[in-house]
């Protein structure tokens, strides 16, 4: 850990100590924004932003974030989550109170290519990216130096489709004994089993090296060079056992011309899958994400 | 009117009859959120859409859009308008409740390039523009044909800066005789009196041929062919007494290079203006801007 | 057609009465852009604009557009060509020259949603779209009467696949009696013939509503709310028998987020259509595009 | 340096063994890319990329550069400088030639803040910037831990205007025992005396931290968060001795919106500084740049 991460991290804990944030889902009725904020109202919480959102006016889902501070927060956690339980109770609500001091704990999976690795070590080094990197879990040598070189332990784990289980068992026992709440699959190119998805549901997030849905699966790059397309893309998704069909949380593109060969688009694309996945990544780290019928709403 | 015109004009009032919108400003403190969705509740209303927004959450301002829908609404107009005074004075709000279905009464200002203008005639005609768009005013004959053409009222009112005040005049009682709340400078080449502009504070749009602040005052185009800038926008603003200076709505930029002349910097910027001020335009007439202490916010 | 119009096409035509283009393509090899740089210096002949693009530099494709202005340019046509045979054959070229003058002209095929014409219309009545727009055909008559008041002739020939053949036949005769130079689909409904597109190659130019190849086929918008991408685009390309899958002329996109539904989305997409169908109709008309093996090179 | 950088480093070296370019700057006129494309032709060379543009076709300036391969070019250097001497003298050009494989040195200036000085460090390290930065000179000792960590000279050297001779002397006397090509500004926050700027005209290039002419000077974040602009810009430009108004190379923008303070604005700005110094110094190292009157031509 250099000097400016320990600037970060201190400037950090000092902002968010009575900080916590509210994600709420359930079918929309009325009084539920007055029944949330006159809570916090209640609880002399401020509210610092707050969004909502109706999936269909008409009778749909009810989305919403809060976050809020409150003076002595460490020593009122159990109380608003016991109180709050009633109105979630009432209104029949899916929800999660998250305190903002309590930093994820991230796993990142990485095969060959590293430059989306590269990027979330960077971003975390200067303090951007807020969440503890705990570990990085590959199945090459590659990224071994460079991820040491950050003081992060760094596993090894040869895979394959036949030894797919094994594989996992290991994996899975790395991520229980370090606690990780959210694996980030930096180029992982192997895929993982149903069960182990499930246990990850909306928290596994992957970065695809195309504009989803166009180039679904195998060497996007070359595809789309093929096709002619003016523009490509990259696509950051929560991964489910459809493969590149989990619920979408941001993509972008650029322009290209008919002047890029196929390397050139990779170069390109390159740096836009490192633009992409680091922003999926600090929105889960912010608790702005809500999963609904294998969409996101980011707020 | 043409027939699409039409059609919109009718989805337009089947899908607004019931609804309105509140703009709120206020200092920022515990209780606002609560108050005004209990206010809502307590009236049947549904919220649609909401947005608010803390400008510095230690003690600062509070800013709020709520959109609704209520039954039986043009029989409670008054009875809303009156129930809420009693919060509004509570909290010391700023506020306004608008009912969509009264639409606004736009008078758009030209002098001879008459692009901005085609772009807000053709969106109304298309039934994306939703106002009325009353009259235009203009110190050049240039546009009548057209204007006409579209069944709108043209004003031909010549203008120069020794008869400012009598142009005015007339420009004023016109204005007034079709109650128009909204003026649109869509390149109208002559300096307002501090009155006049003073009179439709945060109802006179205008569109700036640059990306303000580079560029404040004429022939904005020439001087960035001639700083060679690598991209050229343009921002639509409400009309203050400094020239150029008044609260941004909307800005937006074209990529362009050594190899665009003084005239295809204009051509690009055109389509700019166009789109940058129909987007503000539409923004006034669907109540989403509110504006503080030269700023705007955005819902 | 109006004297914003009249203006445009004088100064069109002065500006263009000495101008020409070379498009060329041919196997790369030594000495290609010598030999065409001295004709034209042979000729008199001033380079306005060239480029040139190599697939593969080490043994591939060359291609080439040289845009010069020549005085007495009128008289020198059939010499020009004459001439330029001898290289032309030399190096294996297939090529075209392209007097500027020469405006195109343009049917324009649509149906219901007559946006993408609009716009065709509006850019060409302000002296941006530098063709003839001779006529506009459609399966409905919902256009007619816009189109009639810019003094464009109308046809509504009643289209369904059972009549396929007939109504082709009807649009062949007039397509031939105009001299009719390219096709545009602004959004026309009806999948044309394998002769009727043969016919047109590389000269029809169709507006898709996404972001090609994702939601190829039916309902994109729809299929795009369905998938829950973070951006929505537009794609315009020349039509092939594979539907779709014709070389891609230019494309755009925009960002959207959760707060879209699908009628939201299309609203958006429109726009999108409306810009992404203009550019390519323009580069085509500037004689900017050349295909090759399904793509398109734009220059 | 790490494995990737010597495989980019190898891979670069084979693919640019033959490879060369010319920058050419002249006066307009008939026969210049016969003349030149003659020559190349006659050295058995083969185009690659080839740019060309002209400032005002009625006889204004001509520019080119063009990219070549030629068998065994290490031993033809000289040939090709000698006999390229004859056509430069007839067409009274202004070029240089420059051969591929000899990597440009760099010299980096920084002071506290650091993240562009990152960028251009990690995509060094990943191959992505082919040049050597041999060194990095600092008025603080901030960045000497991550800038040897990658095996780079750091030299901090204290300044303030007081001293500003003797600190360029220093600065000069580095610069040259290193052969240093071109130098970054990469948020140097001093002024450099008129000497040291003509000593590297068009060879220093800095960021600034705003959308140029906008926001020229000090503090660009705070006056545009007061200016409340809905977008934000980074500029990066070759230093002359007017503050800020030197040849733009590149810019680029995000938006931005009421929500964002300060802070916020200064995050996102300072990714868009990293980009754009980036791909400045990039296209500088590829001699895609030719500086005309106070502007840069880029091909």
């Amino acid at each position: 850990m250099n000097s400016f991460q320990e600037k970060s991290l201190q400037r950090f804990a000092d902002t968010n100590k009575n900080r916590a944030r509210f994600l709420i889902k359930c079918p929309d009725q009325q009084g539920i924004v007055a029944a949330v904020s006159h809570f916090l109202h209640r609880h002399n919480a401020n509210i610092v932003e707050s969004n909502q959102y109706t999936l269909d006016p008409a009778g749909g889902e009810f989305f919403m974030r809060i976050e809020f501070v409150c003076h002595n927060l460490e020593n009122k956690r159990e109380e608003l989550e016991n109180d709050f339980g009633a109105i979630a109770d009432h209104f029949n609500m899916d929800w999660k109170l998250m305190f903002v001091e309590d930093m994820k704990n991230i796993a990142i999976f990485v095969s060959k290519e590293i430059h989306c690795l590269l990027e979330l070590l960077w971003e975390w080094q200067s303090g951007d990216l807020m969440g503890n990197i705990s570990l990085v879990i590959s199945n090459h040598e590659t990224a071994r130096e460079i991820v040491e070189s950050f003081g992060i332990p760094f596993y090894y784990i040869p895979a394959n489709k036949n030894i797919r289980h094994e594989v996992e068992q290991k994996q899975k026992q790395i991520l229980k004994e370090n606690h990780i709440d959210v694996i980030v699959l930096a180029r992982y190119m192997q895929i993982l089993t149903p069960d182990f998805v499930e246990d990850f549901e909306n928290r596994l997030i992957n970065i695809h090296h195309s504009f989803l849905p166009a180039f679904v699966g195998a060497n996007p790059y070359k595809r789309a060079y093929e096709r002619g397309v003016k523009m490509i893309g990259a696509t950051s998704h929560y991964v489910t056992n459809d493969l590149d069909e989990g619920p979408i949380i941001e993509q972008d593109i650029e322009r290209v011309s008919h002047a890029h060969n196929e390397a050139g688009l990779k170069k390109i694309g390159q740096s836009i899958e490192r633009r992409v996945l680091s922003r999926a990544v600090k929105w889960h780290l912010e608790d702005r994400i809500i999963v609904h019928q294998n969409k996101t709403i980011i707020f």
